[in-house]
């Protein structure tokens, strides 16, 4: 390859730092001593081969509908694109319509590449027509122990490596809250471990734009009504205190969905949120709620019979709701986890994302990488409408045991089975035959400074 | 404090590169902004507490019994020390028969020092005599992915830092032979993943004398007659061959028993390894044996015909015998695991190392570091006599999931708590009531560079 990536149409920011970026990986990472342009004196053993067909002098990158909206990812997003390498007199390009599509095959390319051991990158001839079978493949991330913003850039890259596109970012639960509030920021001054365990609004800029660069949306997840205890430190009246024999504990519960303060600042809370993170979907939470603390106060029994509200889960159901369309006024598009489905909070004919089976941090011995391939996220009772709805998935990295020394090699290689499963077609490779694949890509990230587990127990990496 | 140790004994090398080291931690890694020697102009909060009796300007290290033996620790190493630490006109001292105790001594010594928010290192008045309740403790590493040298030595300074005494080096197994070989070198050229995926002698060498600096024996294993597969690369005469219906298959089993080659290159290698590896006890390995091979060889069949051996679990146990009294020969002892115990190998009457319950690799879900602090070495059927035979326990990193990126985390803190049990005395801490202290020794390690995973879930360490 003589010369390497060279851009015909009208480039973008994105581009252009796609293309250094991807010029640097071939450079100083596909392979260790790779000549990126034969000097005049050296041998080239290569010409002998009889597979050889020419130098790949040039790769034409074909924007077709270059950058008419503001540059970011969302949930809209097209990312087919077409990679074309022929032999050496005819045009090797890659095009896609969007920037993105240019992203995930700039991202094919690269994995085509092989080095050899006379020291030159090789490519097949091939022609690929690409696109992802879900629009929606994430990685949720917990940053409850505080992972340094360094690490989180790092791990964007590895996303970027995997094709994945969403980064859920579960940036509060009961033990930090670790955003830094514009309208309350007493929150993180109080809530969170220490006062520099906390992402700043140029953290979370900085993240976001990082992200966009590489085609991946960033989705906030503001957890309420459980998992809120940080929350209380700074506001202890957005919680519902516990009682013993009608007498205050206290300790504090659930958020109080009695309070007009709790929504007062709810959509104060939202609307700044849904400021600082462009992405018009907002995660909602709503997970693992426990009834007990609500169950021992009077006032909550109180307002149920005044509301007519005949059940804990039903209360649930009034809270949650009643964000549900604070979010609807704000113009984004809510998830909340699946139990505020089966508790039946919400309607029938929602989207839906598919995680269960892809907890990384279910990690058992290890070494086991590739029995997330056995996840398929049609797999469950419902009829083909319904299987429509599931419109991606995540791996979910969460975070009681993870920390900035352990995430990423917790984290990879086995997202990227969930990464494969959710890009490609229904049924391609089942996991028996999936490991070798996986641990050629370990090394393909290795190589990138990705430091990984062992996908599959005993191995290792050709330099 | 204002002038930190003083040496007053005549010092060895190990003496003062330890206050080299322990200094230098002091400074740049117990608390951020520690100021050593207090400024004239600076105010000292610290004087106007009640408990302030003044500073503590110097602690002698008071050697009793300089260095008589080349500076190698062993199996017979004396690690007692007396520590006290006392009011300002008195003397601060801690003094010790041997370098060894010196160097444990100077570890609790940074322990017990504690940053606070005025800026100062406090140090509470105490008088402590310590020694530890077994003799042999260990961490077994199994190199088989290849580590790094310099992950290795990170390591060694994070087995000092909990006061271990033995580095176990599993390094060979059925995927590669690591070490490479004077005699043979052909088994590292052959059995090695890479050729850059092996231990020099000068990597071994290095080995040994960063870890004598730290008061650690390193015990080589050298793991016949199972687990040899990548020794069968160069020497597949050493290996008995697989047959079906009387052919062989190509295949390749245990070590052959009955081959003279087989116990001339063992005699060779073990009197390389004795001589490499100046400690004088010799890991033989000997576990899990799988007989199939064996049982298909009609050679093996003849062999235990012509020397009445009964059953292929005897006719290992006299591959063993052999090799144990090879190295006997060789003025080394050795140790095998507990199923050539179990399988009526060796007499009773063995000392005994404990590590089952200290398997690290068994991680489940990660933060359940306090379950190793119920592991109670003596929890055995047997008497008094029996359990006086217990000289230690290792904890196991076995490497099959392991690897570069992974093992740091997944060793610490979890090593800690064996290590913990293995000094201390017996009940000194139920599980139940280890995790602040496990909370806290982690927080340590962090600050000094070692990188752990969360040792019981969520938390953080202060600045």
């Amino acid at each position: 390859m003589r010369h390497i990536l060279e851009v015909l149409s009208e480039g973008s920011d994105i581009l252009t730092n796609a293309l250094d970026r991807y010029l640097n990986i071939i450079v100083n990472q596909t392979l260790p001593k790779t000549r990126v342009k034969p000097q005049e004196n050296v041998s080239e053993p290569w010409k002998t081969n009889k597979n050889f067909v020419g130098y790949l002098d040039t790769l034409d990158i074909i924007l077709m509908e270059p950058c008419k909206h503001r540059e970011l990812p969302d949930a809209l997003m097209t990312e087919q694109y077409v990679l074309n390498i022929t032999s050496e007199h005819a045009v090797n390009k890659l095009s896609a319509q969007t920037v993105w599509g240019i992203l995930r095959g700039l991202e094919t390319f690269l994995q085509l590449l092989y080095p050899t051991a006379d020291e030159a990158l090789h490519i097949n001839c091939t022609s690929i027509f690409d696109y992802p079978r879900y629009q929606h493949r994430g990685v949720l991330v917990d940053t409850r122990h505080y992972i340094p913003v360094s690490k989180l850039l790092k791990m964007l890259d590895a996303l970027s490596y995997n094709k994945l596109n969403v980064f859920h970012w579960h940036i509060t639960d009961d033990q930090s809250f670790l955003y830094i509030s514009k309208t309350y920021p007493e929150l993180s001054q109080q809530g969170a471990y220490l006062l520099t365990y906390v992402y700043t609004q140029q953290d979370v800029a900085q993240i976001i734009n990082y992200a966009a660069a590489r085609g991946i949306r960033v989705i906030a997840e503001f957890d309420t009504s459980g998992h809120t205890r940080s929350w209380g430190e700074a506001f202890p009246e957005l919680l519902s205190p516990c009682y013993r024999n009608n007498v205050p504990t206290g300790q504090y519960g659930l958020v109080d969905p009695t309070n007009n303060f709790t929504y007062e600042f709810m959509e104060n809370l939202l609307t700044e949120v849904v400021d600082v993170f462009p992405d018009n979907v907002l995660h909602l939470g709503a997970d693992e709620v426990e009834f007990e603390c609500w169950q021992s106060n009077p006032g909550i029994t109180a307002f149920m019979q005044t509301y007519n509200i005949s059940s804990y889960v039903k209360l649930k159901s009034y809270y949650i709701q009643k964000i549900i369309d604070m979010s609807d006024k704000l113009n984004v598009t809510s998830i909340v986890w699946e139990e505020v489905f089966t508790n039946g909070v919400t309607n029938s004919g929602f989207q839906t994302l598919l995680s269960s089976c892809w907890y990384l941090d279910n990690l058992s011995g290890g070494g086991d990488g590739t029995k997330y391939y056995d996840c398929e996220p049609t797999d469950f009772n419902g009829n083909d409408e319904q299987k429509k709805l599931v419109i991606g998935g995540e791996a979910c990295m969460w975070g009681e045991v993870v920390n900035e020394y352990n995430i990423e090699s917790r984290m990879w290689p086995t997202a990227s089975a969930a990464a494969e499963k959710l890009w490609s077609v229904k049924g391609v490779d089942p996991s028996s035959q999936a490991g070798h694949r996986l641990e050629e890509h370990t090394c393909r990230m290795n190589k990138r400074g990705i430091g990984t587990q062992p996908p599959n127990g005993p191995g290792f990496c050709e330099l």
